[in-house]
């Protein structure tokens, strides 16, 4: 057993739920080789340095370009703002470092074939934090769908509803800044669904998509973390809000399948309710991630008369992951995913092998999102082939 | 109290469904005037008579272009297939008869514009079926929107979801016929979201949409009734399906809200599976058929930490129609939103105001729907305006 | 094909609900036989003869005991209070007139014992109005446990959950007088799950009960109907209240199974929720009143990793009675089930069988009522079959 | 900041569920002092130690006399099987360590007092682990009767159903074993409703129970863990099973609340499905575990005809411990229950005050068992306060 020394770039939400995973891995499941939480790093050298003591890290740095050249740092782990995924990313993996990524992986498809490329070129681990595919139900789904247990696929329909920002008053947080996330709903939602599609159903043919910015000027931020944001400030300025509230597209699989993603974060009573539902010729599976231990599955070879979506708990010794944890029944949580995320992740660094979703996962969902841009802009469908 | 005069043309699904609300409306509702069932019509003198001992009618006949002239109708209730709407309702008007009218109105906005003209110029009551708009639950929605307990109105998502031809050896009904039907899911379910989305939202400004027919032949059909047909036919030869299978689209609304509508018989375990949510700024609702006595609410007013959709039982004495039934918690089934319709339109020929869906909304919704069509055709967005 | 003439006492609540099923029966049904409304009976002669014409009988009268010898009248429906079914359901037996009489048969095990009695040595047909048992979805139920679908049952759960009477102003209408209605919650809605409980688990072995009055003091009433009364007067006397507001027992079955029954009018939300569970060594169902179209199944049998309560909506061709109604997903409501007890009663009068549930059933409940009301006296046990 | 120094007694279950909560409590909350994973404690010397690693706790020792005699050591935490709480935790007290005990706190009655009264004489912390207290919906129900928003309490209905016994060949494990677990379902699941219907309603009065014990003999078992079991051996004995599959009591509550409580491991198709009602004047609550983020509220105050359970997602910053978790809608796991009571105690202990729930709330739980085990044996109603 070797020790696996982690980089964490990134204190905040990704942060903490990162680190969190990193203390509970050991504890529930075996890995081959020991991760060990090594250096932390932020712009403030006296907030990072707390989060050292918080998170359980040995050390903090302020110069994220300094920690991907350490010899004793194996795993930069990148959790700072989707602007400032791809510096730290290209040049980590050039120095030969392992690299997981929260998503999305850029801010355009252009550079994320910069880095899907430095990381194929380094030949290092690349992973991509759609942690999503590491809830249990919906690596079931997935199975299902492996196993033919739908058959040939008629729809997806996928949503990622939230109701966060809907009081005019809220600040101009980063995410509602363009230059920054990249786009509002669309990116930070949309990209999860897009993934979990491509996941579950097929590669992405052609999109055709709309947005709208509700609200379109908000007082400006000083400072916020996580989702919330500092109380409203009667003296802030009012500024421009350059990113979509919302963004719905329809989609063309290359299986033949329909889709639509609604992507909101105007959706009153929407907490984080990222739904799909896929129908096909042998059944549907359907998915809510509030209630995320929960996977709904209707079998048309069921007995006639018998028939009905049936409420699986996914919480069994016999569903993905669930042995490591708690009897049937006592169910787990949004931080779980990360621990079965970063198994996946140390792993396939242990033991040689490529884990997924890794960069090309990451390109491929900025690929959709490009076409998602342009279909809004030019107000018709998109060939996701067509952006380059 | 006078007698109101009937004359149903059809004795199938929706003959029978209009019969049981004219035996109905009376031991539940106080209507001005006496409804009569006179004169059942259809093709076949043989089942015709038949249906007219079973649902109630004094006579039966064959022949429409005659009862649309006799003297002693005072109403002409259409309930024959799609493509034969047209015809029989202009003559009903010319000859000042009160008219009823299945829904979609006419195969195309032409034609349910000349239906509209028609009645307007002669002046007789008339009204669509848009059944949905009777449930009470849905007019709970509408009179929540109207004291405004929703405020600016963001997101419009509906679907109308079956499972009934799903089986590539159901055969091809007339519903699958594009000369009968005009088109398949999304005339036949389409129409019924399109109205609620006018009806509850706005007017619809423009659409963009995709449609797909799954199983492009399917086996001919002897007979049918309602939504079963006899069973395979070995010996069937295969016809070409020449109806979508499932249509979506998404929607611009007058009011700046948007919208998507999906509509598909494939989608497994959905039986009648019609669907919407509204979010607006001060809350959204939800509803689904298959629970048609409940509406989700969640009121973004409600104390801090006390929020979430909260699921009412539209089955009070204080709601729409319910003081008519039963003590709250008893809950109503489908036909109900028959016997409320046509109390509407029979108290709207006592009293003599307009009710509502009349052959406007018909006409507007055949306008949407040819839109629709259009843009599937031409794969872009399309006004519908544009429609003439 | 002859007529069967209908004596029906009483035209309020149910005396519409039976009105209704007649007129509906033979629209959705072949009967043997015609149903003919004939004479509707009540009290008071202006408000019966309004009755008469509203649900199209063709006569009234006041006197039942001149109704039961008629011999134009070959059925005798009885819809009166409580109180009041003994004395016309002897009398109408004795003249051989088959006899329907609403639940709960008697006011005590006696008198129930007496009129069961009475009709089988009359040899007429006789039910009672347990109308739950012809739910779709509980006839499924029954089917389903037949056919040994969920194996040894251990255990049974029901409830009959109401909140109408919350409100310590709401008068004490003539359910909550003992001399008429016999019991609270226990008679009204205890009577129906009870019912349930022997249709679908086993006979009763022993019951041991609690019960309360929350509100011992209600203002006096004048005047009502159905569940609901006339407005608080502010000058009406304060009357005690003599019957239970809630009931709870527990219950040893003759199979070994163990049960619990809770009836209430005092929970808060519950508006008619007639609630039961069950579960076997092979599987469980859940049924909710509120959503009566709809069964809950886990089979234990399913394919491991894929278990999961199912949702049946029992509407489809396939299942119990739903032939005669409208295509999968069109749900019906409360008024349905009585269209289906009176197709078994009328059918059971031209076929000359037996129809379930009978005086019989109706005696059998009315012994566990009376067993449970002496564990409520005396706090403890009570074998059934020691209420002679 | 100082150490606080835990010595765990268990490392199964139980022990994994507290460690993983000493390691992720100072990520999420602030604590006065620091929590130390010291010694590690259980009878195998190999397994122990092994577990010391996984659980990164310093040491391990196979004799608890000796750890609750250590200077260094400031907490006992007791996660041993029921029959194994008494000795440790009182000699623990007696050493003046603070003492965590699992619940049940011990296999009656008399056991219990005596803890509580060691622990009272010894002036330490205790407190026991019924964690579902700390769920944060149900930290809000408790919060809202507080605040009577559901004024005077007329019903608790409560539940706890399970599955995992249901087959006939799964062993005799020591849950099943009167000599180690005390008594089956009753004081596995039951003793977690009896706290919450104490925590939540009112103390109890008297109690009437009926229990089954559905299979009477099972295979032997060599080794377990958890809720899980060797597989089926064909050779292993039969032997009687000397406890409850299954038990049911009614309640009487000091404050006049009528209440059940059915505990059984024969529900099939439920996990952990620990569940309850609570019906108020002003309003009702309900809870399920399985969907443990979720708390179901119906304000009989809300405007009327918009009335109905509405589905609070505790899961926002304003909800009790979720401002240190993650954003709303991202929902937390049965593991983060043990975080919340492990911050109370350890804060507890810093700050000198007395967390709840203790040994006098694990007594009380004691004492409503026993009477519900007389009440069992003697088939009447047992006085809670007739148990010494």
């Amino acid at each position: 057993m070797k020790d696996i020394n982690v980089g964490l770039i990134g204190y905040k939400f990704m942060g903490k739920a990162h680190s969190n995973a990193f203390a509970m891995l050991p504890m529930f499941f075996d890995t081959q080789d020991r991760i060990v939480r090594k250096v932390i790093c932020g712009r403030d050298q006296n907030m990072v340095s707390k989060a050292a003591v918080k998170f359980g890290f040995s050390e903090s740095m302020t110069s994220w370009e300094e920690l991907v050249k350490r010899d004793d740092i194996h795993v930069i782990d990148i959790t700072a703002p989707s602007n400032f995924h791809k510096e730290p990313a290209i040049e980590a993996v050039e120095n030969k470092k392992h690299v997981f990524c929260e998503k999305p992986l850029a801010l355009n498809y252009k550079d994320a074939f910069m880095m899907y490329n430095a990381a194929k070129k380094a030949e290092v681990k690349n992973q991509i934090g759609f942690n999503y595919r590491f809830v249990p139900a919906i690596v079931l789904a997935r199975k299902m769908i492996e196993q033919n247990k739908l058959g040939r696929i008629y729809h997806f329909r996928g949503a990622f509803l939230q109701d966060w920002i809907m009081d005019p008053d809220f600040p101009k947080v980063w995410r509602l800044d363009k230059s920054v996330a990249g786009s509002g709903a669309l990116g930070d939602l949309g990209a999860h669904v897009i993934d979990l599609a491509r996941y579950l159903v097929a590669d992405i043919n052609s999109v055709c998509a709309m947005a709208e910015t509700f609200i379109k000027k908000r007082p400006a931020v000083q400072e916020m973390t996580g989702l919330s944001a500092s109380k409203k400030d009667i003296n802030a300025k009012m500024e421009k809000v350059d990113v979509d509230d919302a963004a719905i597209f329809m989609i063309k699989f290359t299986n033949g399948a329909l889709g639509t993603i609604e992507t909101t974060r105007f959706a009153g009573g929407h907490k984080n309710d990222m739904f799909f539902e896929i129908n096909g010729e042998k059944g549907s599976i359907r998915f809510y991630f509030e209630r995320m231990n929960e996977l709904l599955y209707y079998n048309a070879e069921d007995e006639e008369g018998y028939m009905g979506f049936r409420l699986i708990q996914a919480s069994e010794g016999i569903h993905p992951y669930m042995q490591s944890w708690w009897p049937a029944g006592h169910v787990i949580g949004y931080e779980n995913t990360f621990v079965h995320e970063f198994y996946e992740f140390f792993q396939s660094i242990s033991l040689g092998h490529n884990a997924k979703p890794d960069f090309y996962d990451g390109m491929k969902c900025c690929q959709v999102l490009d076409a998602v841009e342009l279909s809004i802009k030019e107000n018709c469908w998109v060939s996701v082939d067509s952006i380059k």
